[in-house]
């Protein structure tokens, strides 16, 4: 029973895992149809929204069948709810992708980006993604030091968007009102994209461990 | 059995209800704080955030209570994993209700909203509590009709937040990029917020009709 219970999770997180990954490599094309103007790409993604939602609803069924045939117990509940929280992450994480892919279409052929904030979006692009991998690698593993792990990422992503704020504030700003807009919202979105994937990450530990990361941090120092 | 599930259920969704309450009349007083300059009102928001995390985790408990003591059944399943959902995005309403409270501060003394927008967020913050009044009464009342109807203030709320982006694209936009940047974020969290709370009626269709909104509407039609 308990290892049938076991293979069931494992095959919930797989499922978890593959979102994961899908919002991941959507947000790195999102984000080079952003750097690039490439309205092709921009489009695929916005076509192509079949898979995230076919996932999606897999796994939440894969969650409703342990809840319903197992009969799980205290923790155990604790574990599948989580992956209900797990799913909402990632749609979210899915959703932003898309919205970058978006200001992207929208602005084509004009580039969204004004030259001096591309590098930032690059970085922020390039952290997203190594979130959303991560966020799949422990879904894996349950290593609870790699969950915790992804708060330095995050924590990255949460400093570019700082800066982006003062590029913005700049005085000197010759970009207009309209560029820094998008330039705000998009910003948004990346940050929002690593929370959630940190999430991802808090909720793993709490399955590996029964803990939240905090108490295991202080258990540790 | 199933008389000890409802009134477990029922309680579940007054905790919920609770929780709805509070996130409108923090959302309102933040407005207010952020169209009157008011940084004690603002400071007050931000110190008082214990009540929400002992809601929402009485709700949690709840619901945990639900599924592990009731044995439910299919349908039921739903509904309580559909309270672990409503939890989340009724702690996001409230999250989003304190950036509007952050700003207000950040921005204190001077009044982070120039005049002409003044009147979009009074209406916006107008339709974020109904908003949140309504999903507390539905909640209560599980009426499906009362529920979809919440979508007629978000598309208003969607109007609004277009509009918005007009007023700040205007090329005579005399504020500078700092107010741009502060009026869009903050109708991000507005907006955010009435999507929050729409999710939360059409969780509620569910759990009353077992059908989703969209279901519902064509059957009607």
């Amino acid at each position: 029973m308990r290892t049938a219970y076991h293979e069931q999770l494992t095959a919930l997180n797989r499922i978890l895992g593959e979102m994961c990954e899908l919002s991941g490599t959507t947000m790195e094309h999102a984000t080079n149809a952003l750097l690039q103007a490439d309205l092709e790409v921009a489009e695929d993604l916005l076509k192509d929204q079949e898979r995230m939602a076919t996932l999606s609803s897999a796994a939440e069924d894969q969650a409703f069948k342990l809840l319903a045939l197992q009969a799980p117990v205290a923790g155990e509940l604790r574990e599948i709810v989580s992956g209900f929280q797990i799913v909402a992450d990632i749609d979210r994480m899915y959703a932003l992708a898309l919205h970058v892919a978006k200001v992207a279409r929208l602005r084509h052929p004009e580039p969204a980006l004004p030259e001096e904030v591309r590098g930032y979006f690059a970085e922020m692009g390039r952290l997203a993604v190594r979130l959303a991998h991560g966020a799949h690698e422990v879904l894996g593993t349950l290593d609870p030091k790699a969950a915790l792990a992804l708060g330095a990422d995050d924590d990255a992503m949460d400093d570019l968007h700082k800066h982006l704020f003062t590029v913005l504030m700049d005085r000197e700003w010759p970009h207009g009102v309209a560029a820094a807009v998008d330039v705000t919202l998009l910003g948004r979105y990346y940050e929002r994209f690593a929370d959630h994937a940190v999430a991802v990450g808090r909720r793993v530990v709490f399955q590996a461990t029964g803990k939240t990361p905090e108490q295991v941090v202080a258990e540790e120092n």
